[in-house]
C-alpha cells in the first residue's frame, strides 16, 4: 500500500482498491478462514460524535477477524472533551492500540490524527468532508451485485450538492471504464462543479435530470440519499418537490428487473417502507457488505504497516485556513500545510478547503 | 426449540425450559467446558433504556462462552435515537450479529424486533410487559437451591399488581406440580385477575395475606419485590404500611431454616441490609445463577437456529392498539396484528393489550 | 502478595512492587508470551466518573493479556446511579467478574468496594485520595528509563499541595535508596507536612525551590504536573507566576542530556508543545509503560488470589468521619472503621481523613 493511513479512498491506487474489494469477497465466502487473523490486535474507535451504525460496523468487523476493540462513542461524557488536545489523545491511543478509526465533526480531523499516530488511522467520517469506508462499502456492494465496476448507468438521487457519499462514489467510480452517471436532483442541489470536472476528465459521462421517474427506465444502479428539509428554499417548495425524489413501488414499475437500489442509511422517508420487500432493494445487504469491506481494509492495513513513529510535519505556508469547520480552527498547534494550485490558490491539506492568497 | 426468538418465557415448552435449567447447572459445574463454545459469535445488546445490571449479565454470559459483544446502552447519545426506525436498526444489526438482546421502554418492542431480525432475538425487558430472562434466573435459582421446581410454598411480597417479574414467575411455576403461592400485599396492590385465573386452572393453589409476618412461618421461598412510594394512595398510608412489607432480621425469626429469599434487584429498602448476612439470603447468588441461565439460553438458541430471513407479516385487522405504551404507537409501519378472544375482544400480539371492538 | 486488593500502592511490599515492575518489563520485551494468560478472565471497569484515559489503559491491558472487559463509564446514564448502593453493585459485579477496577469521586470508595467483593479490587482513583496505578506507571517508567529506582535527583513541579500523584510518587520512591527530591512550586502549593515527614524518616532528602529554571541543571528526572488556575490567590498572581512553572525548550537548554521528563497527563499548557519533539520527553511513552504496568498488576493479582467471600467488617468506633467527601458520607450502611493515632486522633480507614475525638 502506498499510504499507511486511509483518510480518503483516493489514498488507495485502483489496484489496491480492487485487491481490497476482492479480499472482502473472499472473506464473505470463507469467513471462518479469517476469524482469527487479527487475534491479539486492538482497534480503537474514537467517535467524537455519535454514529452508532458506523461504530457497530467497525467493531463487528474487528471482532469477526478475532481482534478486539476499545474506544468511546460519546466524548461529551468523557474526559477527552476536557481540554486535552487531539494530538495528545491520538499519541496515547496510537501507543495503546494497533489501528484507529476516528470520527469527528471537524473537517480534516483524520488527516490531523494521522500525523501523530504510530498506528494506522482510518477516517470514519470527518464533518462533511470524507467518509471513505462508506464508499468502499458502496463499491464492494456494486462489485458483488453487478459482477464488475464498469459499464453501468448509475443514478444518484437526492441532495447531490452536500452529500459527501455521492461525491466520493462518483470520484471512485470514475476510475472504472465506461460508467454513465445520471444526476437526479433539484437545480439548487446539483453536484458541485469540481465533481463535474472529475467526470469530464474521466472515461465516464453524465446527464442531469430533475425527477426520479424520468431517469428510472435506464438505470442499472440507483443510489438514493436523503434531502434534508432545510435544503429547500421554502417549506412550500419542500412539500411540492419532495415526492419527486421519493422512491416508492409505483416508480419502480418502470425500472429494470436487475436494478440495484443502494442507500448509505439511515434513511428517513426518501424510500417508502414498501420498497424494502422488493428484491431490487439492496440497502440492507449493503450494510453487510460494509462489514466485509471494513474487515478487508483492516486486515490489509495491519498486514502492510508496522507501528512506527510519525515524522514531524512543519508549516508549508504562514496562512490560516479560512474554513471555519476545519480542524485547524480548533486545534491551534497544528502545522499550517497547504498545496499550491495555480498562482494564488492554496488548498488546505486537512480539509481541502480553498484559500485565496 | 419451537420458537426462534424468546419474547416470553412461554415461548419455551416446559421440556425446553427444563433442558435450559439443566444446562445452566451443567455450565455452573463445568464452566471451562463451555468457555469456547460461542467463539466467533457476536451478541448485540441493544438497550434503548439503561439497565446496567441486565446488560452486564448478558455481556458476561456471552464473554464466558467465548463470544463477543457489541451494542449501546444509551440511545440518547447515539444516532439510533435520531429518527431511524426500529425496523431499520434491527435489520442492520441482525445482519451484523448472531443473536440480539433488546431492552426498550415500550411494550411489545422485542416482538416487533423479532419480525425483522435474521438473528434470534431475546427480550431483555419491554416496558412493564415481559422480562423472561429474569424469570429464567429465578427458576434456575430455585432449581439449584431447592433441588426441584414443585411442591413448594412460595411467598411473593410487594407490589403484586404492577410487578412483571411476579406475574411471570407465577405463570412459570404454575407449570410445575403442587406449588402453593402466598400473595403478600396490600389489597390495592394484589395480583391482577388474569394471574389468579392462571393459578386457578393450574395444579397450584394460592392464598392472599396482608402482612409478611403472618406468612413467614410456612414459606419455603420468599420472593421480595419493591413497593414504590407512588403506589400508595397517600404519603401517610405509605409511612403506616411500608414496614409491613419490609424484610428484616426480626421477621426472619419466624421463618423456616431452609427458607430461600430471592429478589430481582435492585432493592431499595424493602430488605434491610442486616439480612444480607443471613445464610437464607439468596438474592446475590441469584444474580450469578442469572449469568449461568443466560449462558444456557444463548448457547441453546445459537445451537438451534441458523440465521434466516424473516418472513413478512401482514395486518390481521384494521385496528390500532389502544395501549399508548405499545410499540405500535411509536413505530407506525408495524403491521396491526391481533389475536381474537371471544366475540369482541382483540389481544394485541405485541403488547398483549386488550382491545374492544 | 500480602493484600488481595490494591487500594494504595503501599498495599504492596517493596519486594512485591519490584516483582511487578520486573514483570512489566518482561511483558514489554515478550508480549506474545503473555497474550493469552488471562484467556477466559473478565475485568470490570466501574467508572463512576469519566476518565477515558485510565479506563482505556485498563481495558487495553486486559485485552492484551487475552482477557475481556465489561463495565460502565458514565453512571449518569446508567441504572447504577438510580439508588442502588455501592455494596449491592459491587457484590453483584464481584460475582460476575474476576477482577474489578473502580474509579469514584468519593475518597475511600475503593476500600469500601473491596469489603464486599469476591473478586480482587484495584483502585483506579478515589477522589483526591489515591491513584496507585498511576504511581505504578511512574515507577515502571523510571525503572525502564533509568535502569534502577535509587540514586536519582527527582524534580517535582506544579501543584504539590493537592497533587495526589506527586504525594504517592514521593511515598513510593522514598522506599528506595538515596533519592533526592527537588520540590518546585509556589510556597502556597508546597507539599503537605505529612509528606515531608515521610521524606525525613526515609533514606532520601529534599529541597524546596520556587522556580523550574533554578532546579533544572541538577535534575535526573522532572515530574511535571498541572497547576490549576483556581489554585492561585488571584488572576494577576496566576498570570505573573504561571510561566515560572511551564516547561519549554528554553528552560531545557540548562537540563542534563539524560533528563527524563514525566507527566501523568492530561497536560494543559504546563508543557509547551515544542517540548514533545525533545528526546528527553517521556510522558507519552510513559502511558505505554502504564499499559504494561497494569498488565503486570492484573496478572499478578489473578495468579495470587482465588475468588473468595468477603469477611464481614464491624464498626471499630461509634464516630462518623468528618470528611464530607469520604464515601461514608454517601453510603450510610458502611461500618465505621478507624485507626487510633496518639490519644485523641482517629484516622478513617476509608479516606485516611483525620478525626479529632
Amino acid at each position: 500500500m502506498k499510504s499507511k493511513h486511509i483518510i480518503d479512498l483516493e489514498d488507495l491506487t485502483t489496484d489496491e482498491l480492487t485487491d481490497i474489494i476482492k479480499l472482502a469477497n473472499e472473506i464473505k465466502s470463507n469467513p471462518s478462514d479469517y476469524s482469527d487473523v487479527c487475534r491479539g490486535k486492538i482497534l480503537a474507535t474514537l467517535f467524537y460524535e455519535p454514529s452508532t451504525r458506523t461504530q457497530m460496523s467497525f467493531k463487528t468487523a474487528m471482532l469477526r477477524l478475532g481482534g478486539s476493540v476499545i474506544g468511546f462513542d460519546n466524548p461529551q461524557n468523557s474526559s477527552v472533551s476536557k481540554g486535552e488536545s487531539l494530538k495528545d489523545t491520538i499519541t496515547v491511543v496510537g501507543g495503546y492500540t494497533d489501528i484507529i478509526a476516528i470520527r469527528h465533526p471537524s473537517e480534516g480531523t483524520a488527516k490531523a490524527a494521522s500525523m501523530y499516530s504510530e498506528a494506522p488511522v482510518i477516517n470514519a467520517g470527518d464533518g462533511g468532508h470524507l467518509h471513505p469506508t462508506q464508499t468502499l462499502t458502496d463499491v464492494v456492494t456494486l462489485y458483488n451485485e453487478k459482477g464488475s465496476l464498469g459499464n453501468m448507468t448509475i443514478g444518484l438521487c437526492g441532495d447531490l450538492k452536500n452529500g459527501r457519499t455521492v461525491h466520493s462514489l462518483i470520484k471512485t467510480m470514475s476510475h472504472f471504464k465506461n460508467n454513465k452517471f445520471v444526476l437526479i436532483s433539484t437545480p439548487e442541489l446539483s453536484v458541485p462543479q469540481y465533481i463535474k470536472d472529475i467526470m469530464n476528465t474521466s472515461d465516464c459521462t453524465y446527464t442531469e435530470v430533475s425527477s426520479l421517474a424520468e431517469a428510472m427506465p435506464i438505470l442499472d444502479v440507483l443510489y438514493m440519499t436523503r434531502i434534508q428539509r432545510e435544503r429547500f428554499s421554502s417549506e412550500e417548495e419542500y412539500e411540492r418537490e419532495k415526492g419527486v425524489f421519493v422512491l416508492d413501488k409505483k416508480k419502480l414499475l418502470y425500472a429494470k428487473r436487475d436494478l440495484k437500489i443502494l442507500h448509505p442509511l439511515p434513511r428517513v422517508d426518501e424510500i417508502a417502507e414498501e420498497v424494502d420487500y422488493d428484491s431490487r432493494a439492496k440497502y440492507f445487504v449493503q450494510t453487510v457488505y460494509g462489514m466485509y469491506a471494513r474487515m478487508a481494509l483492516i486486515k490489509t492495513m495491519l498486514d502492510n504497516f508496522d507501528r512506527n513513529e510519525p515524522v514531524r510535519v512543519f508549516d508549508t505556508h504562514n496562512v490560516k485556513c479560512c474554513n471555519p469547520n476545519c480542524i485547524t480552527a480548533r486545534e491551534k498547534y497544528l502545522p499550517k500545510i497547504f498545496r499550491e494550485v495555480g498562482g494564488d490558490m492554496l488548498i488546505c491539506k486537512y480539509c481541502e478547503g480553498r484559500n485565496l492568497i
